[in-house]
């Protein structure tokens, strides 16, 4: 381990979940502390949070804090799929892999149908082969309704306005409603370089997960409502799921200080560029291969058996998924540290 | 307000989640930033939880940390009650009146049965008379599953240890399992003087909501299992119910920090005995009633309306609730705080 | 027993849903098992259907034929109660008190709420009551959604056409949607003496739960929509409760017999008819009183302990609720019948 | 239309379910009309099925009829999959595809996942590949908790008894439960020539959707239940769900005569023997391909469109699946019925 700067820990890529609290928001948080406040979301911190995600997002919208990723999505759903509804995703959403059946929870039993991706992405011509044998109007299939989106995708690519129009037009002529989980919103927001605006409402999203706990938040998310009567439900629909804190203010605070002057972007930009330090520095070894594009802070890649063991031995942390792995940036990763890593893994070529 | 002492505000007695963050708990939070965790509970500071509600209950328990009362209560009730099974809790009972029907979410659809309460508490022989009636066996009818109490009570009163047995026994009887509410368990058991295990478990408790955000955490509680097959299904339910915290550890932190060294039961006496110190200044007060016996941190009393829009006028807060109020006192508060809210009470007589 | 006529079995009252088929409804079942049909409900028996209730309801409406009372009103319920919301109704309402919990089940989790009756009616007076502190906008609690009325009552007696007004009023103010359980609906309409659409879509109620099967019908119930935009949602919700039989004419011809020609109105007049005859021939006895009017085909009477035992000794039917008893009278009962029983009950007094 | 023999309809093939009520069931309806009895199931013919499904499964047993597939499926998942369990069957499982979503809704939302098949059939690698990558204990994945199994399957094939050991081998290496979906049943039966309890409990199968409506009954199913302790929740269950009928006196009637002296294996026999006939006549002409072994009453088939188009001119009905057809015969089919259908195809080839 002569490779680590005296005093540095090895990098843990593992997940950028991994990852703790940004000063800025920490010390949100404990602004927040300051005297009483009213609770379930009537303190000014909350109040403030309309206007906030008004101006961020150019539009009126309707913003429900919440603690989780898996709570915004399956709110999300139950918002715009009938228990008899069909949600379609890719094989690799979260909705439909890995947050233990939330989505068939809050629905009601919804039918979460996951289709194939490429590098992550659901292609609009797949998803309209779906569509035109899915039994629209035959009782005994369930009914499409909903279109669920992951952007930046779970395979660390992400879609392009243009995709975009493509994709929710085909949902759109469905009768289909849009919800964008944005987990990584910030990491696809910073690599295209647009408005938050351009990939959500004005590309016809109804309701946005917005993510800030894996770019540096604690514990804070968002259900970001653009249709309006969406807004009422989802108040009774988070409380009932549990989803609304009684000390609010805390997590308001966070989600206050993540998108003032622009943190959640340079927070994601810092993330999205050591992967592609990362990427560039690991993607000519031999036996490793990048299996997606590296658009975000994601690194999907093939790596050789002892460059992952020896990674590990050395007390690297990444994601090893048998025959290959995730490397994901946090945040507050270092150019020295992705170095150190990189240097690691040049060594075990 | 010359009443006040210099630069003091009115205290807000409208409930105790208006309050914020015990500095040690807060101090937990920052600490557990240091570094990397691995995540939805697999950190260290998570594992440790195990080990010390295993001491603080003298058993071996099974602890899911989550993030709201409601969840808190909702998972329990679904562990324990089928969807077609009934819940029996008082009128009164926040897992009936005050959590938008999360219960009925997570059990599928359960039933849960409001019976009359006297100060707050289910009484046996109700309790009794209402399961010989509930038409077990008959198909039409929901089956008797579950006994909802809370601990301490919604009308600030507490279950002594020998009513407990009464009323759990009669459950016991009918095959029932037992949830304890215990979104006020700290100040329960500061006013018992026994120990956790006392009203738990020895008593026939299933399993307990242990609340701490009320009393000092900023958002952790903990769904706490004393039946063994019941915690599998508990932290599948939990993930699935969006519950399941990414950076768990900062849950779990505030947890360990507020059962460590006493801290729990130092906060709940100082808001009881603030509790205890504002009923005795306003008790003989011309037209206040005290409706309840003041056993923790809640005091329910007629009060005359001047007096309310007196005191609200002067910036306390206070819970309205039309024919009476509602004080809770916190953690924090002072004797000078009460002291004030009472002198002006006093004035307002 | 020499007070029954020679080969005359002893009258079973126990219920009106111990009776069997009318002759009418069996034949019509015969006849439609000619050839081959369309199944799910594509055949033109299910087809006529729509026409048929069109007229019997004088507007357009959608009928879904399903096979149990329980299944029309969850069904109903579901329509118009989000997971979210409050059901009102009386607490001798069959959705609360005998189906299991089933209105929970089908609407994903909403509370039915049980209010006090009068003779079993809802009085509108309680239901603005409760409405009045029900917490309209507040996340903590249910959000009133639905009224749920029985005409004719579980009770045994009818609402007045002015008395739904005022009582639909009162939800209509709340902006809450209205369905009526009509298990019993014939024998109301034939006691009331109106047309159909008096009581329901003109009075404001937007679903009805159609019973045939309590009145000489074998297993045929519908929920008829008057409300059109709640129509397309029952298909898919009826289709996935495993109510849409795959032989859907057996359940239509059924209904069609049922209300051809006024069968419907003749069965239910006889079976009203034999409840009065009933009545009055135990009224005067001493130690029977009856406990509500008898405005239908239903009897509620305190009886004295040896009059129960011995009708039940001699064989017939009757539901024993401890204190007093229920006595149904059916489609198919007759004056012989009626008159052995009270012939019975006159000796036993 | 000259090959048709005079007066007769060309036969309808389109599905089993679009025939009427075998004459043995339909007396049996008209027999059970006799006189009153009680309601939901306590009547003497409900009764006397336990012991009649104990002969004929060789076992004691719980049998609970309701009145459709979907139903049967749905409570048979419901008693062995938890809201987090994952349900396996084949991707033309007629739980996945053809019931709406019923099985999400029963369950509370479990997750049913659609598997490769081979000619209708789930086959052991695959099930084995899955289940060892579904992330048992993993909180983000639903848990293996059933394996689904339609026995005929979907493609007209049927297991033979040791791939049945095979299969259901692997899920009890996963602790997973195991729900037979027995819609055609009888014509399993019938094909294997096997005994009930052969392909049922004996393979270790836990819970059984016994199907009789497609094979002559009105509406008639039954779910069996080989596993004690599942016995008693699908009482409530079925209740809650509408399941229950109040004159189930006439479901029990249909199911009694059904199996009464092996009449449900004459009816299937000789669909079975209709569907060889006709794909013996029908394999050899031009352009006509069988997809699937013919081993009970379905044939799917790939035909010439002129064909496809000529036979619905004609009359005749079938499955128009796009590029290719499914007939099914029933258990009225006569021999000149198919020669009929047999010699309008051969004039189309």
């Amino acid at each position: 381990m002569e490779m680590l700067a005296v005093g540095a820990a090895p990098v843990n890529l593992r997940s950028d979940n991994v990852a703790g609290v940004a000063p800025e928001i920490l010390a949100a948080i404990e602004a927040a502390n300051a005297g009483t406040a009213p609770s379930y979301g009537a303190d000014p911190i909350t109040a403030r949070l309309q206007d906030v995600f008004a101006e961020l997002f150019e539009t009126r919208c309707f913003v429900q804090p919440v603690a989780t990723g898996t709570a915004t999505n399956a709110l999300a759903l139950a918002l715009i799929a009938p228990p008899y509804g069909a949600v379609y995703c890719t094989d690799v959403g979260h909705v439909h892999d890995s947050e233990c059946g939330a989505g068939e929870f809050y629905t009601g039993g919804a039918k979460i149908v996951p289709l194939a991706h490429e590098h992550g992405r659901l292609r609009p011509k797949l998803l309209r082969a779906v569509l035109e044998r899915a039994g629209i109007g035959h009782t005994g299939r369930v009914q499409p309704a909903a279109l669920n989106l992951t952007q930046a995708t779970e395979r660390g690519t992400v879609y392009r306005l243009d995709e975009l129009d493509e994709l929710i037009g085909v949902a759109r002529e469905y009768g289909m409603r849009v919800h964008m989980d944005g987990a990584r919103f910030a990491n696809a927001i910073a690599a295209l370089g647009c408005r938050p605006a351009d990939v959500t409402w004005r590309r016809g999203v109804d309701v946005l997960s917005f993510g800030a706990t894996k770019n540096g938040a604690m514990g804070a998310e968002a259900v970001v409502v653009f249709t309006a009567e969406l807004a009422e439900p989802l108040r009774f629909r988070a409380r009932r799921a549990g989803q609304v804190f009684s000390k609010m203010r805390f997590i308001s605070a966070q989600l206050e200080a993540y998108v003032r002057d622009g943190l959640w972007l340079r927070l994601a930009s810092q993330a999205n560029a050591m992967a592609r330090r990362l990427a560039d520095g690991i993607a000519d070894l031999a036996g490793v291969r990048l299996l997606h594009p590296v658009e975000i802070n994601e690194i999907f890649a093939e790596m050789p058996r002892p460059m992952i063991e020896g990674l590990l031995a050395a007390g690297f942390g990444l994601y090893d998924r048998g025959g290959d792995v995730r490397l994901v940036t946090a945040f507050n990763n270092t150019e020295n540290e992705i170095d150190a890593f990189v240097a690691a893994a040049r060594r075990l070529a």
